[in-house]
């Protein structure tokens, strides 16, 4: 194991879920290609270097705004809060939103030490004070700490008087009520909806 | 997705294993922590200038020998020759071995187009012709490609009459015969050890 061996090893163990084993044989595959890897090391750094976060949503951008908040032809009166930029990519999949969005980067978790301040909850709460914003869709996660989320910014919201909804809760497009949990077939229940009129 | 962005989920799909969603969320987790991703970077970028090959043993070194091919407290006239340097470190592991190696960096393997020359077995026979060799103990896999890889270099060292052994094959330590596939069974029978003397 030479020195630059046993370095490259160890830095790569910083990537998600990647142990030591995992981490040699990706450093053992990498020197098998030098130019390809040698791309993936300048990629990286510039990378690090041109990504930032866009100054309204806090996504990533490699300008002061992402392509979203600048793009004039989308509703800017409609927010939608994510946790992640993954789960915006899982928005805009869906096609059937054309409203901006607000990405914490993050959730809160006081077990982790993360609080509103940490995931931008307050300038969220300044730009729905002083911007026209008709409705806040949250669409956190299902979890208990996208749940506490939810409901802290929808606390938060309350005396600003904006509408402010939680994306639905049920059965999955395509899933089988045999292996869903409890609680989810119970939401689903509660969150039936009249089909005689509309099919 | 910006494009910085979106060129480092392409490059990382590079390392084995890594698919378009694990790329992504490595990318994603990179961006959390700027300061150990361009350390990262950079280290993959050192890493590749520095590290060649033993100019004896094939395995990555940054001089031109290897520290093992470098030892003169080895045993410079027993060759283990393995598939690859992870292999090295199994068999160094077992702390049973004080000869040297050669390091094929991959198998002759005729459906990926990898013939002896490619894996350095003719400059392995022509160490084995010019310097004093007194064993050459095979320690490829048991896989096709291995044990073809094995044969294929029994063959070229037989004019040479140099003795050439191959690893024992059998049950593996804290083995279960229950879960032994049958012709491991069969090699672990045949290569049964009389006890009486010894136990």
């Amino acid at each position: 194991m030479t020195p630059h061996l046993q370095k490259l090893i160890d830095k790569l163990q910083f990537l998600p879920g990647v142990g030591p084993k995992t981490a040699m044989r990706m450093a053992m595959n990498m020197l098998k290609d030098k130019d390809l890897t040698n791309e993936l090391g300048h990629t990286i750094v510039e990378a690090v270097a041109a990504i930032n976060h866009c100054e309204q949503c806090r996504n990533f951008s490699e300008g002061p705004k992402c392509s979203i908040c600048s793009d004039n032809t989308r509703d800017h009166n409609i927010i939608c809060v994510i946790e992640t930029p993954s789960d915006l990519m899982s928005v805009e999949e869906s096609m059937c939103f054309t409203g901006r969005y607000y990405v914490l980067m993050g959730r809160i978790s006081p077990i982790d030490g993360i609080g509103p301040e940490d995931i931008g909850i307050p300038q969220l709460i300044e730009q729905c004070a002083t911007q026209h914003i008709t409705e806040v869709i949250l669409a956190t996660n299902s979890t208990v700490e996208g749940e506490v989320t939810a409901q802290y910014i929808t606390n938060q919201l309350k005396p600003l008087k904006i509408p402010c909804s939680r994306i639905g809760y049920g059965m999955p497009i395509g899933g089988e009520l045999e292996y869903l949990d409890g609680n989810t077939v119970k939401q689903a229940l509660l969150s039936r909806k009249n089909w005689a009129n509309t099919h």
